[in-house]
């Protein structure tokens, strides 16, 4: 496995694959990879020719305030996980390599960002456009892989490469969850236990909204409610957003008539945790 | 030549190019080409092993009440022009092929786009920005040729180049001017006899305040008003701006202790013309 720190050497290894004809995929990642994050690496190798991995806790994401400081970081366990899942490239750029100077350029995406983690978390997409267009550069992927955990990201990615005509085909990949729901989470790590046997009531939540869709439910107000109280019975959660929204350009609805999305952000301590689940009102039950 | 009317052929060319280890080069235009143009083709020509030149009105660097519906169309005489240079591939997309829904996604360059052309004519940067990114994800370029006329448009996509990474080489060319002095413009079609014979004085104007720099004036208020002076005498101009600015963030200076860029942007009619020179106060004359 060839590790670049800088982007000329990242660049050498993309171009020489490129030459020999050989397609590259690529799957973005801040590092403290887990099971969700490997899914996504098995996917790209079983579909690509060379598999390259990028490793950055970009600091153009966190706004003020947030986790950027103590946002795990375990390079040793990462790149050992990246070259036993025969990773060709691991790119882990320090943040002068990746913002030389003033980054005077952004890519920002409308509407979609209006709601959910855009709303409360304001630059977020911002930041995470601006490093996806640089890695898409750097690398060149023929593909990039993305995890459904983070919903609005994957819609937000997927517009600006339709928008910007980048040549680059995104993949999505399902979330992956611990045996009792929890969604797979980098920031899961800053759960005590307490906390974090309390977290899986986020995706019973969903389920249990999900269940109630199947059963004839459609009205969103009704459905944010339940959520929201079988959420609060749990002393140490904290409610950031309960959501849910069409799947083009995530906006609210009132009554689901299509294919929604439900989504919800909700802090446990520190801890902000995000989990959403598709509900489509045709897969009523009888 | 190739003439490709939609994405897909322009990609099958130039990937095509790329795989036989071919380098491609860009030259994007609006068409209505001149001497300015083609120089920019003729040093791309010699420099790349295929030639693309992309013809596009772009719709979304025009405000509204600009002069987008009667922007100079030509294609006949610019494929032409085209194909007797030698260029391999014309792109001449409609606007259907390269906005087909909303577009939802921007690429902003701050600070360098606050004065000059960026304050008097709003969202013009980032119409040229995202499309600038979208031609050059479309044609991927190993170089792309910009004229100095288009000054600050040269400094903000250099900067957005450098910002997101792109793998692209922008290669500046010199303005290209008439006999008299005035800088070639497709716009200067719009002028009637009288304006085009008034329309020298921003050439000579900028001439003038060179020589004032070579003489020991530093002092970038004496100098506007030298040229605004000059330009005052033509009664058909009217001064949208006429700015001295440093290089690298198209600052306004007070006073010139390094090259600067004189810029001035003067109506004509309904012409809006933009000339700008460099200068250098080191080159004073003894």
């Amino acid at each position: 496995m060839d590790i670049a720190e800088t982007i000329d050497q990242a660049r050498q290894t993309t171009a020489a694959a490129r030459r020999a004809g050989r397609t590259v995929g690529l799957v973005p990642t801040m590092g403290a990879l887990h099971e969700g994050h490997l899914s996504l690496i098995r996917r790209c190798r079983s579909e690509c020719d060379l598999t390259a991995v990028s490793l950055f806790v970009n600091p153009t994401q966190f706004a003020p305030g947030e986790d950027f400081d103590r946002y795990p970081r375990s390079f040793a366990a990462d790149r050992d996980a990246c070259a036993a899942l025969g990773v060709d490239l691991l790119f882990a750029p320090s943040a002068g390599q990746m913002y030389p100077g003033d980054l005077l350029t952004w890519v920002h995406v409308n509407r979609i960002t209006d709601h959910l983690c855009g709303a409360t978390r304001p630059g977020f997409f911002d930041g995470v456009c601006t490093v996806v267009a640089k890695l898409f550069h750097i690398i060149q992927p023929d593909r990039a892989y993305f995890g459904e955990k983070d919903a609005q990201q994957l819609a937000v990615v997927t517009r600006m490469v339709a928008d910007l005509d980048f040549p680059v085909e995104i993949r999505a990949c399902p979330i992956v969850r611990d045996a009792d729901g929890l969604a797979l989470s980098s920031r899961n790590r800053y759960l005590d236990l307490a906390q974090r046997r309390s977290a899986v009531c986020l995706s019973r939540a969903l389920e249990q909204a999900r269940r109630l869709v199947a059963a004839g439910q459609t009205e969103a107000t009704a459905l944010i409610e339940t959520i929201r109280t079988a959420i609060a019975r749990e002393p140490q959660a904290r409610i950031d957003y309960i959501s849910i929204v069409e799947k083009e350009f995530f906006q609210p609805v009132t009554v689901i008539e299509a294919p929604c999305l439900i989504a919800l952000a909700v802090y446990f301590g520190t801890a902000r945790l995000i989990d959403n689940i598709t509900v489509d009102p045709s897969n009523q039950r009888p």
